[in-house]
């Protein structure tokens, strides 16, 4: 057996190996036989040790590897894919050797492991592509060098150029596969590549159909109020695990508009969902009764009824509660807590309300494209956005343009601007100090939020760890909603 | 002006410091006067530096500082002020110089730093303490060695003894005290120590009132049940922020005991708290009417309405709600998530439930021996525990007792033994079997559990990080309640 120990111990993002791990430093090299029968020297380097510079990617040239072979476990981000294409072929050219690159498929609570194997040449050019998101055999035939001079099992030391000295560790391996050369040499096969938007899709659903499946839910329960989140969502996890194991509930209130329920029960009749009704006015008049409550209190009581439904109908039947809010909401605090944000799994909260609107869209268009029915209703995706706790509500009554707001909330969330960069930035300078309040008063409700797919680079979970309690301002009172 | 950065990164625990920083490699040792306007040199360590074998501690003996100052913000944990003496007293030995030791007061989510800064002699001997959780100004005059020849400032290089090389950074700090040569020396004051249990409600009542205050929260609210959790949690709050601002709520269901009731009465009128009852059954029965439920779900739906009515009146008049639940409970899954887990900050969450009884006994006993009445009724301490969701229910139903349980809790989860371990180290295997079962399933309700003051060498938080998601076991079906 042949084990391998990560020299570069990745400590941000999603990372956190430093605690778990020490690094190694061992370079094994694996003597085996090629299809014709000659010996060639197989390296292996491990995920980070691509990405950083020195270590094992140095050593295997200095080993005059033939191969340089490199499993990962590397999560999905957008625009990743591109970015590991280039570089494998920088590598592989560091190495002097042909390099492939294997990852993992497959989501785990809040990350989505993409696949997208490469295996390029020395010279850089891509020789075979696995697919996004699903498992495959990529088989290739591939010209390696011979290995030089036979050299014997052992250990020798190099320079890793990263400061460190590392120990190449030879390895006999006989074997190989079986000698065929007679047999013409296998081209390896190119996937085609996911759109922009399609791969973000790929990864939510893989996120949904892994949290489900690999945790024993045989279905999934969500909340659908004729907006377009928790239409989205439903599409995702029917997508995900098939329109029969999908159970919506609408919950019309008082404050509901008539387009809410047609366009959740013409999205429940396209896709086939199981439906049912319940009108929560009678559950919130029995609180009122109780507590009389007026404001903010009773518009988050809706939500929360809604929300004690959801897990109720869970507890009863066994599905799995989806949670419906996109990751603008989740950054300005738009959400009540234990309300619209109570489930398991919230396949949408790294989805900024935008690209909710792009990914119906697109999924709609993919639809068109096959000449089938298109899932979403129009009517979801271009009204204005609303959460209907009270007549006539909009979303922009009290947060800007979603525009507006997705750009602002880019730069300081996942590009970490400061507020005078934001405004340097061409940022509003009163709309900047409203969202970086609301994003740094949401931040307890964050930590009480379900776990969801990963699409971007910061993430609000394992990538933005922040205290509640802070003095990035003056103290203020604050209400929990 | 002076800097320093730490030379080792904490990244274990509740530690993360290779996320955000770089290690230092430069001890500054600053050269000043002391009372005597004799010239003495002070070196710098931070925290870890402390805590770890070589560095700046080593650096300091080369350097000939007349004394080692390290500043700390070190969070509490059961037991950590032994330790720390003891290594203070270790570290003034290997710097050759008096140490002193100054740690930060107070509470942010978590974490709760609790002062007791440090002054020993070089040969260990104690010459101030400060108090545990309190602010205080430690004055003592010390006998320092004189610095030796002028040495310029500048950097000279030393052997960090730990595999890396680090620079003296010679400073001129002119100034020092008054020279007052003719007052007679100060003794350093030696704070008297908490006893162990005293420290642990030191520790729980410093993080409640930083959270509620350090937020801008001017009150908090509590669901009394007449058991020992609520009754410990309304204790803590009041004594962190005065009975005034502690509001508590009795919601009694048909299957709420008659001494429920009268228990927590009985509390309220001994600590002058702020009460009122809000009976449940007319909310449950309109949710019971929308949804007919029975069982698990019922069960749960009585606690949902409590957390509801909770998070309702929290948004009404704005107080923070406490969370009620201890580590046994959220170990085992004994929760309902977005029931009795909903709100805010949990100030048991770290205190096994046996700690909990011997924390109430130590309260009452504090009281009486101070000859004021006891905060805790006799009766919420001695009555079996239930949860009381249905008729008779008791904790011990469906769990080992306390005593055992929480053996067992604390051998899997702060000592991170395995199964085979368990049962080596004497637990029944039945039971060790049924309970790391109940704590790998339970990791997803404790994902969405508020903050709570850590007391332990393990809490669940920022210390116990493990995925919802897992192959620990073979995939069954979990029901989320």
């Amino acid at each position: 057996m042949v084990t391998s120990a990560k020299h570069h111990l990745p400590n941000y993002g999603v990372f956190d190996e430093y605690r778990y791990f020490v690094p190694g430093n061992v370079v094994p090299v694996v003597r085996t036989a090629a299809r014709n029968s000659e010996p060639v020297d197989v390296a292996v380097a491990i995920c980070e040790d691509l990405w950083q510079d020195g270590g094992p990617v140095t050593v295997a040239r200095q080993a005059a590897a033939s191969l340089l072979v490199v499993p990962n476990a590397s999560p999905y981000e957008r625009g990743k894919s591109d970015a590991r294409l280039a570089l494998c072929q920088r590598r592989a050219a560091e190495a002097g050797a042909p390099l492939a690159y294997v990852n993992m498929v497959g989501g785990q609570d809040e990350l989505v492991f993409d696949g997208d194997s490469i295996i390029v040449a020395a010279d850089g050019s891509l020789l075979a592509r696995g697919p996004q998101f699903e498992q495959a055999l990529v088989v290739a035939d591939l010209d390696l060098a011979a290995a030089g001079a036979a050299a014997p099992p052992g250990d020798t030391r190099a320079d890793a150029r990263d400061g460190t000295t590392m120990t190449i560790r030879r390895l006999d391996l006989p074997g190989g596969p079986p000698a065929a050369p007679q047999a013409p040499p296998v081209d390896g096969p190119v996937w085609p590549r996911l759109s922009e938007l399609g791969e973000v899709y790929a990864a939510l659903v893989t996120g949904v159909r892994d949290y489900v499946t690999k945790n024993g839910f045989r279905s999934v329960i969500i909340a659908l109020s004729g907006g377009i989140d928790s239409a989205l969502t439903a599409t995702i996890a029917a997508d995900a695990i098939g329109p029969d194991r999908v159970h919506v509930v609408l919950m019309p209130s008082d404050y509901s508009s008539g387009h809410s329920v047609s366009d959740a029960e013409d999205l429940v009749k396209r896709q086939g969902l199981h439906a049912r009704t319940v009108p929560i006015a009678p559950i919130v008049a029995a609180f009122d009764a109780a507590l009389r409550l007026e404001g903010l209190a009773a518009e988050n009581l809706q939500a929360r009824v809604r929300g004690m439904t959801l897990m109720s109908l869970s507890n009863a039947e066994g599905h799995l509660v989806l949670t419906t809010g996109n990751k603008s909401e989740l950054a300005t605090g738009y959400s009540t807590l234990y309300g619209d944000s109570a489930g398991g799994y919230a396949p949408i909260k790294d989805v900024p309300k935008t690209l909710v609107w792009d990914l119906a869209r697109w999924r709609n268009e993919q639809a068109a494209a096959a000449d089938q029915d298109e899932p979403i209703p129009e009517n979801s995706i271009i009204k204005p956005p609303s959460a209907e706790l009270r007549p006539g509500q909009l979303d922009t009554d009290s947060l800007p343009d979603y525009q507006v707001l997705d750009a602002l909330l880019d730069d300081y969330v996942e590009k970490d601007m400061g507020a005078a960069e934001l405004v340097a930035a061409g940022h509003d300078p009163e709309q900047v100090e409203r969202v970086i309040t609301l994003v740094d008063r949401a931040e307890y409700k964050r930590r009480q939020y379900p776990p969801g797919p990963k699409i971007s680079a910061k993430n609000f979970g394992r990538d933005r760890r922040l205290p509640i309690t802070n003095r990035w301002r003056e103290p203020r009172t604050r209400l929990p909603s």
